[in-house]
């Protein structure tokens, strides 16, 4: 028998060698003044920011979900990083906190280094787009885990926020209003439906046109997750937001009430904002009922915030001239919880 | 055709609902008083601890890798948790960091609430072993990533160091003298390559005994990794090492290199400490090269110390106390990096 290796046991150093040579200029061009030293030791260093008075650290950790196996389905793996970040920082966002660093982990069953660096480089782009800096990551080669070409995608979101400027929803009332901002798709949720019912029951191929726009289905389902920390940033250093709200798994249902103080029910007015096209193809093409989309899909709207009546103008003007789409979608009312659904705007 | 659901799709809400509210109870054993407010909303919190002049973050992020091939195999969850945290926060450690909390990323094909508390509460011992709070954690339901049974875990670790005390090499000198600590085991490194020479080649189950031990093979390729993190800290109160290293994938071969300045290469003196059984079974059954064991496994030394020549009677006194099996194994001496292997103990 012919000795063994730890090469032919499925996990080959050298082209994790290779594959740090790769990324390491990536992670550098994120690089903010905090960072202290470099890459390549045992973990990544950033120093506490000045100028806080009482630092509060909000950390978040998610992955993409199987939006994933929509970019392997079309070998394009640049962007889901994108939405590996968003996911992580529109997280700390909610509370209030800027996002300081970011980790990633990434599980092969083999690696490839033109891979590797493809989905790297859409993480670091996303850190150049929430201000973090990409300090560590790790790239795991599980022999067999995963189906060949296949691969998972975790990160760690570190942020800061002062500890008496921390949203946490507790200083909203009766009578707020709750601001949509325009999500960029389905962002990274809802994928094990959406492919069920666009790939299985419509039968469609990623390469098919969407109708009536001028990109593929595949493309449409990996348009990258909105990152809405430099708007939403700026937002909160002029006004005061009562809370916020980022529309991840379990869509407005699941997410806004997270958020709401006990005494309080959300009412959401359906019609105030235009739902795109995939989801309507969705819910038609799987027969899939009004309830379900909303308690799996942002239904357009990937962040929420909720603002006192009298800051509704103000707010949406500040956040409109940095570029986002802002709908005014319902508001708070006096109750037990809960997200209701209304059509229109409903009387007050 | 039937209306599709998110639940049929392969993501069951309700089971995610049933495994938060089993886990948040053995996150929150976990929490020390910098810890603000508690778990459930979109991120955890922390205080920076104060009674720093100049605090440095100190981040890593880790995974398991193929050792859960093993847990699946003998069906045992509650102590792979342990090896992610430890994954984790010995890479804190050979900085010097103190770790302050930690995050967990489980994906799985199916949720089961069960699999998923016996993870959480490995996670969770864990942390409490290294002094770190579990403030977050996602698990992620990845219809058809995995094959049934199998999941992937990534952890998340975040330490605090003064910025003049954070231990980075810098002070190796020729001369200073290499300590290893005992590990417990393979740790988390090299498992493909032992379960391709344990079960394929050798032709062993889990179930089988372990030679000479009261415990099947399965079990001590479960045993949990080693935290060094109290006792050394505790050491680095007292008395200044100049480097550490964490020996994980690549082994000492690897890793001793990461911390050593220009100018200095490393002599490891085989035969200055035990090297466990299942080190001689692997090799041994798969014919591999003894360079090859050094560059995959730890063969025995889980974490390594740099102290200069005067120190180490004292930093072994002060390790074996806290209950550390303590070898020196080796010196630092001039040179251009790397590591040399000599047959015991080497001419000085």
């Amino acid at each position: 028998m012919d000795p063994l290796t730890y090469k032919q046991s499925g996990v080959d150093i050298e082209a994790g060698d290779e594959v740090v040579r790769r990324i390491v200029p990536l992670a550098q061009n994120t690089f903010r003044p905090e960072v202290v030293g470099g890459i390549g030791a045992f973990a990544g260093f950033f120093r506490v920011p000045t100028g806080y008075r009482e630092p509060v650290l909000v950390a978040s950790t998610d992955g993409v979900g199987t939006k994933l196996k929509v970019a392997v389905m079309l070998d394009r793996h640049d962007t889901v990083g994108i939405d590996l970040v968003a996911m992580g920082v529109n997280d700390l966002l909610v509370h209030g906190a800027a996002p300081l660093f970011f980790l990633d982990y990434l599980a092969v069953s083999k690696v490839v280094p033109a891979q590797v660096e493809a989905i790297v480089s859409g993480i670091a782009e996303g850190c150049r787009q929430a201000g973090a800096s990409l300090i560590g990551g790790e790239t795991a080669e599980l022999s067999g885990m995963y189906a060949p070409g296949e691969y998972d995608l975790a990160g760690f979101a570190l942020g800061v926020v002062e500890r008496d400027r921390l949203v946490d929803g507790s200083a909203v009332k009766p009578g707020d209003r709750i601001l949509g901002l325009a999500s960029s798709g389905l962002h990274s949720n809802g994928y094990s439906l959406a492919r069920q019912v666009l790939f299985e029951r419509l039968g469609l191929r990623v390469t098919d046109p969407f109708r009536g726009e001028d990109r593929s289905i595949g493309e449409e389902l990996l348009v990258p997750t909105r990152i809405y920390v430099r708007p939403v940033l700026n937002l909160l250093a002029a006004l005061p937001v009562a809370a916020m709200a980022h529309i991840t798994g379990g869509g407005i249902t699941g997410n806004l009430p997270r958020i709401l103080p006990e005494g309080c029910r959300a009412v959401i007015e359906r019609g105030t904002w235009p739902v795109p096209a995939i989801f309507e193809l969705i819910q038609t093409g799987g027969q899939v009922a009004e309830a379900e989309m909303y308690r799996t899909f942002n239904m357009g709207l990937g962040f929420l915030l909720i603002v006192a009546a009298e800051q509704v103008d103000e707010a949406k003007r500040r956040l409109e001239v940095q570029g986002e789409q802002v709908f005014e979608v319902g508001e708070v009312r006096a109750g037990s919880g809960g997200v209701e659904y209304v059509d229109g705007r409903s009387s007050r």
